[in-house]
């Protein structure tokens, strides 16, 4: 999607943020990147977060993923306290460079999640209401139907 | 993930954020909250966008995604210049219930990004690198192998 930053690092001549191979993580006015994590081998959304230049070069750099925790201002290495560590199999980035794709194995227990559950995503809005106020929610852990293990 | 918003919808006696079953979305102060969007066959990382309350309500009540585009200010129906719109099939949000993750067969020609990819994310990082900016990328498009698809 498409924001108001500058590429951090220089396009080639005729190169847009869409075309270069040069990884050019676009940060936010607040110097965040956002970051979906997903298990390697089921493809479900364990959790979302944010990251700081220095949580991406950490994770970049120990192949465990590390982020910027907004509510405690300080960088955090996922599962340093639980040993939940995110070990990285693959890293993307989107079209315009500014959110962050990993796709992680779950060490320890295998949970993502502070509430132990093994995905944050385990309720789904249920119901056919048309407004977000009369919609319910239903617990319905993952691993999703489709997923392969 | 935490951040500093009230929830939008009252808590019952004992319910925190993590346990309710109201579904009550948390937007941030910028009035959007951060929508993932996924195959609803493959589990494959589509793209990310953000939604208002309108987009959201117009998703639950239409069926299609629609979103809050940043950079034109405006709300947006996703593929409603393109046709390749996107129908969700299930819709969850996290623990904090700042997150919404939309699972969806995408219509039209099965193209998600304005690039004319499946996948935004069809750029993976490469190399060994331990910094960002000595980081390449290659082109890797989805489905990835771990598809079931």
């Amino acid at each position: 999607m498409t924001n108001d930053n500058e590429a951090s690092a220089p396009l080639g001549a005729g190169e847009t943020i869409e075309t270069t191979l040069n990884f050019s993580p676009r940060f936010g006015p607040d110097g965040l990147i956002p970051a979906i994590v997903t298990d390697l081998r089921s493809g479900d959304v364990l959790m979302f977060a944010h990251m700081n230049d220095t949580a991406l070069s950490k994770t970049l750099t120990t192949g465990l993923a590390h982020f910027w925790s907004r509510s405690r201002a300080k960088l955090w290495m996922k599962g340093e306290e639980s040993g939940n560590l995110l070990r990285v199999g693959e890293i993307r980035t989107d079209c315009d460079q500014d959110v962050i794709w990993l796709a992680v194995n779950v060490e320890g227990d295998g949970v993502a999640c502070h509430t132990g559950e093994r995905s944050c995503f385990y309720r789904r809005l249920v119901g056919g209401a048309d407004r977000p106020d009369q919609t319910a929610l239903e617990i319905a852990a993952l691993p999703h139907p489709r997923s392969r293990d």
